[in-house]
Parts: structure tokens; C-alpha cells; sequence
């Protein structure tokens, strides 16, 4: 028997039950709004998560890289989005794909992006179908829901350039500073997939799908009209972040990294860990929040939270945990070789510093050790 | 022939002029100074870099992780320092290293750590050579110069634990404000070396190794009396955060990230690209310098700095450049599919989102591609 504790640290552990449980909360939650949920593989870029997340082994599913689509496709998932604006030059990948059995959608939010993607369908004699992204919120990319340049880009897909739909992503939900804010931004982002879609309708093309998506709006939108899915993926972990925009709670969160410590600076209150930001990553997402959360809160060997407790510095190596209220530390606590658990400002990034998941259903056992993958 | 611009993106270059430029000042600075230097190895974890930099292929080299260590050594380096302080459920990794024939050496700065490598080297009938790893200002881990502690440490390494010497890093010069700054960590550095080291020697301890170093300090350090050894790793490479500090220009940076345009945003005077912070890193090290370089400083296809342009926002693989001043931009200089290359804040985080290093010479071909590694 593997226990958590035995293993080499910094690692990554999955609580197998929690992750269980976020995903059933998106499906439901997706079913309850009458729409397909086509969860984000990009957090956890882990084929056994992508099959809990996933209605069927072969999707739907949404992917942030080619390299995911290549993976997934590998381990049976066909019915793809490649949520990021295509470069023309990753054609040659996707089509590679689709000539195998693959069905991965791509997205483009301009005119030059749709020629390109036409002039390669033409001059290869393919086919690729085809979203355009929508900007409901001003964050990132895509075009305005009632800008004429829709119709425009619509019309420029040809020669085997399948127009399908329209998609777009409440980006700006991640900045929310309360519920209500989150809840407007479900409302917002339903409203200009919407519109769109009915301008392009109006314009003569139809449209199948209309995918919309963010953690935060899946879980707070009250309603979807109109929407024919729902895009998420972090949801399916959680982490500070989520729990400080309060879609979920502090113990929902299913990854945490294991540190050891290797010292202490009592003077100052520190305990000394080798969980530093390459372990945790840079993100500091909780620092514009109410609660900062530093690099992260502090979890004993069975990852239950010991309140009062962050990681406030930390270093390529080194992590250092103290008290937020700045007080002393026991040492007899916190002795060298102690094993902690510590929860993630963003999971996406921590989870990327690791190439796998030690699985446990008891938070003291391994159960499996996942293999997760990286780069483009 | 492979052109940089036929590389998919995003994707690592590294250019192969600069990096031996920088190299070879900090080898000449070392030398300038009378003192070994032992490069850091963390920043790049690739072979070909570490063969640049050494002065021969065992050594000396300084890790950050143990699996550094066992990487390196297959490449035939030897002797090493693994300069994180030891977590004891690492010593069989260590120890079987240096039973094959590397000369790994660890650092620790409290009595239960120096207890428990003497224990191991009992129970296992073997030998660790150890530095006490010294605080020189306070911004990590490491016992205070003057500290009784320090011959209490040094006395509890016993049975096969060799105490080897001192070792500090003056990590708080990444956070001077001035170049002057510097100049006195540097000397703070030596000084607190070379008081511990005394006072060593004074309660009966030889003391072999000095070992001190930063990147900043060893660009700044005026001299060295007592010391045997700086470390120092970014400056291989370099990046915004060095010269944000004055140790390096824009110029002398050896890695870049190759990203695609993928669209804009003219209304917002957006250009974005495919090059979000899962390749530059979350790290914004910058921001609390006196020029905040967002997520990157933008250069053209040949890696000339764009002046004016900078990454002003990231999500995870989606890059937004913009001018510093808000202006407009111009599409006609950004078209969709145009190559890149941004400047990292920190080098050692965004060589760690990437798996290679396309290796250039003349910043158009490419000439090599170099492996690096990841993890624990």
C-alpha cells in the first residue's frame, strides 16, 4: 500500500471524491438549464479526468491546444472545440486530425482568419468546421454581437469552411466581486450568444451551435434560452480563486500539492516547505480578491484546511507558511520532515507544474497515478 | 533548412550568441574576483547549457532538485550542490546517486536536519558531504552568521556527514531599487560568509567551502576575500526582471518566446496572440520594478525589440499586446499570423512551460533543438 505520505515531494494530489462530486454538480447544473455541458479539458489535461467529466468516451469536450486535441483524440475523443482563435499555420494539424476520424472545431473571430481557413479547405480539398467567437464582455477576443462584421466573416467561410455556430466565453466572471455580478455576466454572455446567433440567422446562415461558457456563469446562470451548451473547466477542480468569487467552498477544492518542510526561521514566524512557485506556480490570482490568499492555504497530511495558516512567500523551491495574523509558530507543530497539503490559487497553472496525479479516495492511500501532459 | 518563423508556436528560442556572451562575463567576473564559480543549472535544465557553462563536464554545478541532480549526472556532471536544505526522505535519492560516483553535496540550517543525515549516513554505512546554509538578508531560509547556533549544527554532523563548509544566497538583491543596493548585498554577502566561516574555524571546524552568490551580487560584487565560490543561474540568460535591476540590458536577453497573431482588437488597440501565460509563466516580477513590462516585452520576428509595445494582459493561451501608451495600433504591422517574440519577465518559470530550446545562431535558422526536463 502507497500512502500519500510516502511519496517524493512537491507532488499532486487529486481527491478523487471531490473531483467526482464538481463534476456532477456541472452536469446537473447543465441539465437543469436544458443544455450539452462540453467540459474544458485544459485544466487538467488528464485522460482518465476528461472521461469523469466527459457524457460519452468520444465527448463533447473543448480543448485550449492542438497538442490536447492530438492526446484526446489518441485516447478515443472525437467531438472537439479548439477554443482559442486559430493561427492559420496549426491547419495542417486539425485537418490531420479530422482525416483520421476526429471532428475538432475550430474558432476565428475575423475576416483574414476566415479566408485563410477557406483558401486551406479549398487548396486541400478538406473540410473543417467553424465557430466564431463573440466578445460578450469586452476581456479578450471575438466580435461585438451586433457587429456587421459577423455576417461578413460568415459569408467568407466557403470551399469546405463550415460555418456552425457562434461561441463565446464571460472571461470577465473571473473579475466579479460579488454573485450578482457573476449572475449579470450568465445574463450577459446568454444574451450576446443570442443575438448573434440571430443576426446570423436573420443574414440567412444557420446556426447550430451556440456555446457559451465560463466556470463561474455555469454556476450561477439562471437561465439558457437559446443556448445549445454550456463550456467549463476548472469547476471540475476548484480552487482559491473560485472559492473567493464563491462558487464553491474551500473544501470542494479536489488538488492540492504535498510539501515537506525543511525548516524554520522562528523569529520571523516561518516554517521553511520545498513547495515554491515551481510547485505552485506564479499565479496570484486571490491578490485582487477580498481574501489573498498568497501562493496558497495550508492543509494537514489529510487536507484538512488548519485555518489561520498561508503561504505568503515563496521562492523557485521554497515555500514559507505563516500565521496571517503574523503570530509565532510552534515548532514542535511543524517539525522537519512534516508532510502539508497545500490548495492552489489557480488550478490550471499548479496542476501544469506536474506531469501527474496521485490519486486517493481516503485522502491517505493512493489509488492511482494519472499521467497528465503539457506544451503545444 | 528550418526557419525560426516555420516553428509551430508558442515556442522557446534561444539565442545561442547571447547566452555564450553572458556565459563568459559571468566566468571572467568569477575569475576577476578569484573564485571558482559553480553555475546554477535550474533556470535552463538542458545539457547543452550546463556543458557551456561548467568548467569542465563533472563540474561544479549547483540544482535545485534532486532530480536535477540525477539528470545531470547521467550527462556525466558530478559534482554538485543540491542548494535547497534537505528534506531527510530525499537522502536515499542523494545517497545513491554519489554510490554510483557523483559527489552530491546538500545544505541544511537546523539541528534536527543535521541529526537526521547523520543517522541515515550510520544506518546506511555511507557518506554526505553537508554546507550549513547561512541567512545573510533575511529574505529565506539559513542560520544568522553570529548564531551559536551554527557550531551546535556543524558538531551534530556526525558518522559519515562531513561538514563541508558555508553556504549563502543573497536573494533579497533581487528586490534593490539601485545598482548601489547591489553593490552593498554583495558586500553583505561576503561578509556574513566569511563571519561564519570564522567562527567556525574558531570552535575547530575547517571550513572548506565558501560558497556565496546571486545573479545580481556576482554582476555587482566589487570583491571577494575568504569566499571560494559564487552560484549564480538567470544570468545564463537573463531576463526583464535583471534589467529592471540594471545587471543586464534589454538586449543581452538570450530566450524569447516565439507567439501568432491570432486577431485584435482595433477598438482596444489589442494585437492578440497565442502566447498566454501558460508559456510566459504567471510570473510579473516586473510590476514592482520601476518599468512594469506586463507579461513581456515585444520583439519582431528577429528578436529586435518592438520599442513601445508591450504583453498588457494574459490569460492562459491567449497573450494581449498593446502600446504602453494606449495608442492605436496599426493592423497592417500585426497581420493575423505574424510571428513574435516576447521577452520574459523571470527566465527561469518561462523555460519551464516548454520542453525544448530551438537553438539560433544568426536569428533566423534554427541550428539545434535542446531537450530541458521538468519536475522532481
Amino acid at each position: 500500500m502507497l500512502r500519500i505520505t510516502d511519496l517524493d515531494t512537491p507532488s499532486l494530489v487529486l481527491d478523487l471524491g471531490k473531483a467526482r462530486a464538481n463534476i456532477e454538480r456541472a452536469r446537473q447544473k447543465a441539465a437543469s438549464l436544458g443544455v450539452s455541458w462540453r467540459p474544458h479539458l485544459k485544466t487538467h489535461k488528464c485522460v482518465e479526468v476528461a472521461r469523469m467529466q466527459m457524457a460519452t468516451p468520444e465527448g463533447p469536450a473543448t480543448v485550449s491546444t492542438v497538442k490536447e486535441a492530438e492526446e484526446f483524440f489518441k485516447a478515443g475523443v472525437r467531438d472537439m472545440i479548439y477554443a482559442v482563435g486559430i493561427a492559420p499555420h496549426k491547419l495542417p494539424r486539425i485537418d490531420a486530425l479530422n482525416r483520421q476520424g476526429a471532428d475538432v472545431k475550430i474558432i476565428l473571430d475575423n475576416l483574414a482568419a476566415a479566408q485563410a481557413v477557406s483558401a486551406f479547405c479549398e487548396t486541400n480539398h478538406t473540410e473543417i468546421g467553424v465557430l466564431i467567437e463573440l466578445d460578450c464582455d469586452g476581456h479578450r477576443s471575438g466580435l461585438k454581437p451586433a457587429d456587421p462584421a459577423l455576417i461578413e466573416v460568415a459569408a467568407a467561410l466557403v470551399d469546405g469552411a463550415h460555418f456552425l455556430g457562434v461561441l463565446t466565453h464571460a472571461g470577465d466572471s473571473y473579475n466579479a466581486k460579488s454573485i450578482e455580478e457573476i449572475e449579470a455576466a450568465a445574463a450577459r454572455e446568454v444574451a450576446g450568444a443570442n443575438e448573434a446567433a440571430e443576426n446570423l440567422r436573420k443574414a440567412g446562415f444557420p446556426v447550430e451551435i451556440v456555446s457559451v461558457g465560463s466556470t463561474p456563469t455555469l454556476c450561477c446562470s439562471k437561465a439558457a434560452p437559446g443556448i445549445t451548451e454550456y463550456r467549463s473547466g476548472v469547476g471540475s477542480f476548484f480552487d482559491l480563486v473560485m472559492a473567493g468569487l464563491g462558487v464553491c467552498r474551500v473544501e470542494d477544492i479536489a488538488v492540492s500539492v504535498q510539501v515537506s518542510v525543511i525548516g524554520h526561521q522562528q523569529e520571523k514566524g516561518w516554517i521553511i516547505t520545498d513547495g515554491g512557485w515551481m510547485a505552485m506556480s506564479r499565479d496570484r490570482g486571490t491578490a485582487s480578491q477580498k481574501v489573498d490568499c498568497g501562493y496558497g492555504l495550508v492543509c494537514d497530511e489529510r487536507g484538512a484546511l488548519l485555518p489561520g495558516y498561508w503561504v505568503s512567500g515563496a521562492n523557485q523551491e521554497h515555500g514559507i507558511i505563516s500565521r496571517r495574523d503574523g503570530g509565532p509558530i510552534r515548532l514542535e507543530d511543524f517539525p522537519l520532515g512534516r508532510r502539508l497539503r497545500i490548495l492552489p490559487n489557480h488550478a490550471c497553472p499548479t496542476c501544469a507544474a506536474f506531469d501527474a496525479y496521485f490519486v486517493t479516495e481516503d485522502n491517505e492511500r493512493v489509488c492511482a497515478r494519472w499521467t497528465r501532459f503539457n506544451h503545444w
